[in-house]
């Protein structure tokens, strides 16, 4: 151990940044570990920032502490990790020649020279402000640092702004706006596209979109900020492009993040097409020395093959494991790619999805895709199972599962893991049919609402099912189609809620006594529907075989309507 | 449609039966279809009797309404599913030459014989039942019919039991010991084996053993039962084989169940060495006419290969399914196979497993396998986390996923489905490390627990990392072996609750500065743990790398501890 340790330099300290460095030291008790980051604070749990300002926890320090309680302050890093930690440390420029980066500390304005053997990048992303004038009005903000949040939470605790507008509908948007309302105020998303979280199908984005407005909130779609109004520099209200003005003393901007990638461009680093740092499987740029990790690089997806960003903490988490591996022990760590999944949860419904929507999926040029749209409880009724609705895509040729969407009150959360695990594990719809999972009452139905997906979808992969979209119902509704539309539930399901789009009831049960009720014409489209679609699709089954050749199954039936109904 | 109908019989009507029933009518509307059950129910929820029973919920027709609340009786087959049930019928006897099943109707003893173009077994299993003496006294009983599952909930409902025995340490028997417990009896479980719950490797089984009496119950393991005692025809008490008597008033009997293979033996139909009928992958005895379905078959482990038996309602749902399915278009549907899933409520913990235990898989033949056991929380602090504990197991040389047990208060249910699914994908602990799964703080940490599970596991792998179980550290405890054994924690927490099995403490954070006070036998083993052993495992890099060779990390940590602390 007598030659000269190695120095590895790492900058950035929110989530890939420490966890390299962490690593590193692991794999390395002798080598030389600097971390430097800009902000005061190290290791921030920034996904718990909606939690903390919407009350969840008041304990600011919860944000920065490890699970025993210690913060994770430079000296922390210090005694437990024996890493140094230089916060309030800007890094300004990197000469690959001469393998040193050009630091600043923000209090002083003291500058120095770092030399490096191994430096890794983990420089997060920027919040994408709109271009819209006002920007700087106190009153508009983000919610990206800690500052951020302490700045939303003391909104909370002063409870002076009655009204909020929160700009962009994504993930954080209504994070931010479930924040916002929990403090008691009266909050508006504004989306500039047509379609609020945009990695689900329309469909069932409209779904989350009717929970959200049925806890106060307002949504307005396809309409971006034009200015924020001031008065003597303080927010008043924020004018959309089509003029409408929203009064509010608060707007939150969260449109999503760009790769922080300033430094990694002046060091003349490849940069992907998708303006990420661009790094091979062990988290390594296009300079050898030089790794990168987290929000401010592009990674593979494993279902399309193709460079994507995901700006996820837990991404960021593994990738910045390899990338620390790696500057040790080079080769031995790899990141094979991402499904691209994520949650949220917005009241009491929860959104997930992994892998591909179907809009994303025609996106990406798979044409041949099929959907299976279901709903369903997640446990018995007798438990007091809650509400599943999701959508699966799959490639119609081979079955390989390619995404899932899942959005309710109920257990998604399993659901979308369940399904990230399909899709990491390349499995395709039949592997799919007959999962094992754990069976019990109070965890799941006897067939797991994933595996019913699965099967919805093997009926109609091998053509004993056509299926509907609610939307393509609802379309073909407006549009006065000639179809007939069939209710298969009973008369006291339809007595208490009812679509009311010229639909005959013929329950089930009494379907094969009553078929001289339906089209003469055998070809006429018929469109069936229950309250989930399973007593649809049974009563579809019969209708073909009895010789109607035009049948199809309203998807999730009336649990998936996103529409007004009658009743 | 003018050729003869198939005639199609299932025999069996609690799960698999019905769910082939009604799948084959799926696949063909004009099949005759008949199915029969000696019990009145049909398509019982029988994994929901125990909450019946404990009064989670009040209305017993919840256990066979379909989700619509319609009660699946005969007139409910008939009319929506075009199935003549008929109930409290018994199949006497197949004449597989002649294709035809002899049936009695129970009540009247009307018997007739019915042909059948295909054959479905769905036959079930029956419980078995100690040959211990008095086992016919009112009082003792097992929970497998919906009949037992009136009778204890008439046991709850007048409240006049104080006392009851549980036979059996198994799945129905802790769900049956805390629906009981709920019922305000004081309840005794006994297990005539050294452990309850076989499926989990004994360090995880102890610590549910301790939850479990901590709610009340007692547990007695390693002590069947030698006699029901009886007074006047009624129970009394139960004595043990050491001699115990324990009085109470009731005995449910829980030791598991037992293939119902009569019938198919009778029939001369291949039986397997596990005591169940044969069935290929289709589903299909050894007669081409005839499948069988659920708890009286085998199935294939996709895990070893080899036959089991697993009885579980899920499974018989799929299975029947696929029999349902090839009864009528052959060869269409396959079942590849179970990676042996199971899960249980017992109080405030979940229990779950998926694929083998460490020593299920050694008696299996594995003997190249490691393991990694970890404690950490499901979800962050800051969001109220709860506890997981659990343990992987792989093969060593090929880091293939063979197994997951978790236990704990904390959202095992995901974790199971989680593993379950990377087992079925036959995925590796290098695939696994960097599982892209749903991160947002409402439902996971940034690295999920399965994920940290793989992290520890691939350390141990690669060298990185020496485990100790707890039961191997309390065995070198209590056999005085010459170990130094290390807490890592802070003084605060060594204050509020230690081991006191002879460690010294000496926090992560001021290891660095006092390594002089280890033992200078750099050979002499060292055992570290901390919390969770996430610091015991950075300490034990520290101390390998100046130079001590024989550093393990007690797998876990305190939360994984299972016996008595000194506080």
């Amino acid at each position: 151990m007598s030659t000269q340790p190695t120095r590895i330099v790492v900058i950035g300290g929110s989530a890939a940044g420490p966890k390299a460095a962490a690593k590193a030291r692991r794999m390395d008790e002798f080598a030389e570990i600097i971390l430097f980051q800009r902000e005061q604070e190290l290791s921030m749990a920034s996904c718990g920032f909606p939690y903390y300002v919407g009350g969840t926890f008041d304990d600011r320090n919860m944000l920065i502490c490890t699970p025993a309680g210690i913060v994770r302050d430079p000296n922390f890093y210090g005694k437990a990790k024996g890493i140094e930690a230089l916060v309030q440390t800007e890094a300004l420029r990197i000469d690959r020649e001469a393998k040193t980066v050009f630091l600043k500390h923000l209090p002083t304005g003291n500058e120095r020279t770092l030399h490096y053997d191994r430096l890794i990048l983990a420089t997060g992303a920027r919040p994408v402000c709109p271009a819209a004038p006002g920007f700087d009005l106190a009153g508009v903000q983000t919610l990206h640092s800690m500052g951020d949040a302490d700045a939303l939470r003391a909104v909370r605790d002063a409870k002076e702004v009655d009204k909020a507008v929160v700009v962009g509908g994504g993930l954080i948007g209504f994070e931010v706006c479930e924040a916002l309302r929990l403090a008691g105020i009266d909050t508006t998303v504004i989306e500039k596209t047509k379609q609020i979280l945009p990695f689900l199908d329309p469909d069932l984005g409209k779904l989350v979109e009717n929970h959200i407005r049925a806890h106060g909130p307002d949504i307005i779609v396809g309409n971006g900020v034009a200015e924020f109004l001031g008065d003597n520099g303080k927010l008043v209200g924020v004018k959309l492009d089509n003029g409408t003005e929203l009064p509010c003393q608060l707007a939150v901007v969260a449109v999503g993040v760009r790769p922080n990638i300033d430094l990694a461009q002046l060091a003349g680093l490849e940069i992907g097409d998708q303006g990420g740092i661009r790094v091979n499987d062990r988290m390594q740029t296009s300079d050898p020395d030089i790794y990168a990790a987290g929000d401010c690089v592009e990674c593979t997806s494993l279902v399309t093959g193709r460079y994507v960003r995901a700006p996820y903490g837990d991404l960021a988490n593994l990738q910045g494991r390899v990338a620390g591996q790696n500057v040790v022990k080079e080769g031995s760590a790899h990141f094979p790619g991402i499904t691209q999944t994520g949650i949220c949860k917005i009241f009491d419904y929860t959104v997930g999805f992994t892998g591909l929507s179907a809009q994303r999926a025609k996106a990406e040029g798979f044409t041949e895709i099929e959907t299976a749209t279901i709903s369903g409880l997640d446990i018995p009724v007798f438990m007091s199972g809650k509400l599943l609705i999701s959508k699966l895509v799959a490639e119609r040729e081979s079955g390989r599962i390619l995404g899932f969407q899942c959005v309710g009150p109920g257990d998604v959360s399993k659901r979308v893991a369940t399904m990230a695990m399909a899709i990491r594990g390349k499995l395709t719809v039949a592997d799919m049919v007959n999962a094992d999972l754990p069976y019990a009452p109070p965890y799941s139905l006897a067939l797991d609402h994933t595996i019913v997906s699965a099967q919805v979808m093997e009926n109609k992969l091998q053509g004993r099912m056509q299926g509907l979209t609610v939307t393509e119902v609802k379309e073909r509704v407006d549009h006065g189609a000639d179809c007939f539309v069939l209710d298969t539930r009973s008369p006291q399901e339809f007595e208490a809620m009812r679509l009311g789009i010229g639909e005959t009831l013929i329950p089930l049960g009494a379907l094969r006594d009553r078929l001289d009720e339906l089209p003469q014409d055998k070809d006429r489209e018929i469109i069936l529907y229950c309250k989930i679609s399973l007593r649809g699709y049974e009563a579809a089954s019969i209708l073909q075989q009895h010789g109607w050749r035009n049948v199809k199954v309203m998807e999730g039936g009336i649990m998936a309507w996103p529409y007004a109904r009658e009743k």
